[in-house]
């Protein structure tokens, strides 16, 4: 989407350490008016998906999934997975392990398994794809769960992270809203249409 | 409202330490279609105040307050306080100390201070009000930057934790969609009208 890439361009900073901060419309701040607009287009690429369920995760990707639920058709539940802290797994939970790109290191997510059903069809939002390791934990809680995955749905990913490349070499049809081709703090931000 | 107290009797689970347990609509499964109403009888009740931005704490206050601010003529932002984890303080947050009811141990909240001004109207979401923790953190932070607070709005109120009361003794709007009257595992729950 162009205005998401021009959105970019004009408000993110990058930080050392290959860091896009968006905090001014998405991870701290919420432009809800432009989230919606992007919640519409992920409908139009899903609607005829059979989308029953929104997965994410929190903190960040609930409000995206929010936005693009409540332009569903009929609106669909969205099902956000917790960090999970304590080393006791209940067997009321699918569990899976991600690592943070941004914190560096991992941590376990969990689902209820009352909230995720092998007549689901899943479509997983989240704010950023880099190298997917979130993106493949969430995809495992479906599989645990017998779950169909739709596909996903990405405000923006870092395409040369490979994240992205890797989910759809294997099949998992990925929908990125704005895809980074590269990225420094001397040259910018450049996208790949 | 009465729909949400009758949601809230057929789905609720009464857990010990007066925990009540919404995780299929509100706190894990969000029934976005339903929280949507939500959002709209909030900005029903906000709707002549003036708001420029509503202010929430991650992770569940956030879907609630998107759905209400993407109801709001015309849309506002949402700003999420986030829970702060190192001991050092940038320059550039304000930040102030919540204690966690469910959790027992007290955090810190910060807001980077170029998403909350002087000139801003902030109606504060949440997801629960019981002992006030939280909000009067929430409010501290609105206090910080000079920022009028029209008032607070809330899913779920536990009237007998005092905290509402507490801040309407003050001079603080408060509104809870649901008031929570009492509580029991025994008796179950009911509201105050």
């Amino acid at each position: 989407m162009k205005a998401l890439e021009q959105k970019i361009i004009s408000e993110c900073k990058i930080l050392e350490g290959d860091v896009l901060k968006v905090d001014g419309f998405l991870n701290h701040q919420i432009d809800v008016s432009f989230m919606n607009e992007l919640g519409k287009e992920l409908y139009r690429l899903y609607r005829d998906s059979g989308v029953t369920k929104i997965l994410t995760i929190e903190a960040s990707g609930i409000g995206v999934a929010c936005l693009a639920a409540v332009n569903f058709d009929p609106i669909v539940p969205v099902v956000f997975a917790k960090k999970h802290s304590t080393k006791n797994i209940s067997p009321d939970l699918y569990m899976s392990k991600a690592e943070s790109y941004t914190h560096g290191k991992s941590f376990d997510i969990v689902v209820a398994k009352e909230y995720l059903h092998e007549n689901d069809v899943v479509l997983i939002i989240d704010d950023f794809l880099a190298k997917g390791n979130a993106m493949n934990a969430l995809i495992d809680l479906c599989e645990q769960a017998h779950a169909k995955v739709a596909g996903v749905g990405i405000v923006i990913e870092k395409l040369y992270q490979d994240g992205g490349n890797q989910l759809r070499k294997k099949g998992v049809r990925v929908e990125s809203l704005a895809k980074i081709a590269s990225m420094s703090k001397e040259d910018g931000v450049s996208f790949e249409s």
